[in-house]
């Protein structure tokens, strides 16, 4: 298995990314293909033994730039190497592609290239954000607002596809996020989607408030975009106002590093981005993952190791029958891709 | 000035309720009309001296009893205490109506008996929740889902009232909550709000994101009832789950009074029941106060002290004129109460 690397995605890039893909070249026994410059990537390779690798470069010498706004910079460098690299996931040379640049980059070549599965409009983004509830996932947390009921159920069966391959839960819970625990609480698009989600084969529960999030009533947490976004980006920067408050009250009253050690918990287990931030794109016609734009080459490798195992347990196999399977029970028509 | 109050609401009634509509009567300067089973309330007041204090009881046998579906008891218990103290207020022989029983209770009172103002179809229920930002109030908390664009609007008004005469900030910024802070991101009613806010001449400052309450980049946080909700439990339960990991981080590291002290600042700091739990309703047609059920004497005193308040800046009145004044500018036709 190949997997296509963006050289030139990231803030540390090209160097940390040339570092990552050879140490997980070595130690996930997995073959990469670099795309970006050649000299500047070739300097890098030359840093390290990487002979009996499987390493190849593909030679580009547009890139997105700091500062650029991605989809419309993707228009113009239509050599660009997020583009490049996802291309040759279309062409079956690689079985996966990753890019650390910006997000709405990495989101707009693997629209444009690849497209999304099962008429699902947009990439789908969730995940763990919340240490405390390790098990629960929120979806949407991206762009997909003003979603009607057969959307919510598409974010859910991508949340119980995640929850299973991805958590390892065999049967995961699904709840509808909501305004109160009864069935008669919600918006109207939330009271039909508690009609549709009943009859969909999902282990749905039924709504779950904001006050089950922390105690991982759930396991997939099913809302929009925009209460998704609401909910992490509060819950980021709580965790942040909290971590400062903390720093002043216990400052004095514990040594430094007691102090850094109860802090630096409380910001990891709060920071929404350091999760939701890397693993796959979900939806998309291929497996796409991003790593941080902040990567050092550990997290470089640690998202390789990710792209290999979505290849692996067929992410977006998996997805498309389990659409399919939740839309035929329903009756709901299954678009093409 | 008279204020109707339920003697027989909160978990501590009349007992409590008794002492502190006495203590305020008299250090308030303020009438009180005790509403509930005469003999009891008698057994109560015989406990303090309130000789040339305006005191009345008006009696009933009435009362929702702890369990009880609030709204539904209240179709059976004509004569239930806390209908017959607000119906005082409107046959105008109380200036407010004060209840620390339950929310479901007051709120169907107030609607059946005063209805609300300016065509807003429920009471709005918002307020400071976050004690790290103590001058931002979000509307609304309640239950106002599937809002329109003006009705957005109309908790706007109410949050500039609200922030103007409560917290005495003279010309707040308002702010639609969304999932960025570019003029093209939100939903369709988000989208629409936005065009509508500006024209308002209220002082729109855009959207927030969730990033943004805890910092208090405005002073009134515009959202339908549902994301309101979500926000609102989610951070009290955050909170207390933040509380609980701190109680084991700290523990044996620092004296028990001082874990306690954290712990209890952090607590009272994001849980919201304890700040929104009290206070007016907003967009009735009357002064409705709410105290929390938990009240011993000094909360029903304090709660008192607040309605009156109400009264005295002309909490209704007000919240009319702005109403009138913000939909004259929009041309948007003021409905009749």
């Amino acid at each position: 298995m190949r997997i296509a690397i963006d050289a030139m995605g990231g803030d540390f890039a090209p160097e940390e990314v040339v570092k990552g893909s050879v140490v997980a070249a070595k130690e996930h026994n997995v073959g990469i293909i670099l795309v970006g410059p050649k000299d500047r990537i070739e300097n890098e390779l030359a840093k390290y033994d990487h002979s009996g690798l499987d390493i190849d470069i593909v030679h580009t010498d547009e890139y997105l730039a700091e500062g650029e706004h991605p989809a419309y910079a993707l228009r113009k460098k239509r050599n660009a190497s997020i583009l490049v690299a996802t291309k040759l996931v279309k062409e079956g040379k690689a079985a996966a592609v990753l890019g650390a640049g910006p997000t709405g980059g990495v989101v707009a070549a693997a629209l444009q290239v690849l497209g999304t599965i099962g008429g699902i409009a947009r990439p789908v983004i969730g995940g763990a954000f919340l240490g405390f509830a390790p098990q629960t996932i929120m979806f949407d947390l991206g762009g997909n607002v003003d979603c009607r009921p057969d959307q919510l159920l598409d974010f859910a069966v991508v949340g119980t596809v995640y929850a299973q391959k991805w958590l390892n839960i065999p049967n995961p819970t699904v709840a509808l996020l909501s305004n109160g625990a009864e069935e008669g609480k919600g918006n109207e698009v939330l009271r039909e989607s508690y009609t549709l989600f009943k009859k969909s084969g999902l282990n749905f529960i039924g709504y779950v408030e904001g006050y089950d999030i922390p105690s991982g009533k759930a396991n997939v947490v099913i809302c929009d975009g925009l209460v998704g976004n609401v909910v992490v980006k509060f819950c980021e920067a709580l965790g942040e106002t909290i971590c400062h408050w903390l720093q002043e009250k216990l400052s004095g009253k514990l040594p430094r590093e007691d102090i850094e050690e109860v802090v630096g918990g409380l910001l990891r287990a709060t920071n929404a981005a350091e999760v939701a931030g890397g693993g796959p794109f979900w939806a998309v016609n291929g497996v796409v993952c991003k790593a941080h734009g902040r990567s050092k080459w550990q997290e470089i490798a640690g998202a390789i190791a990710q792209a290999k195992l979505a290849v692996e347990v067929d992410l977006v196999g998996s997805l498309k029958s389990e659409l399919e399977l939740a839309r035929s029970k329903l009756n709901i028509p299954n678009p093409p891709d």
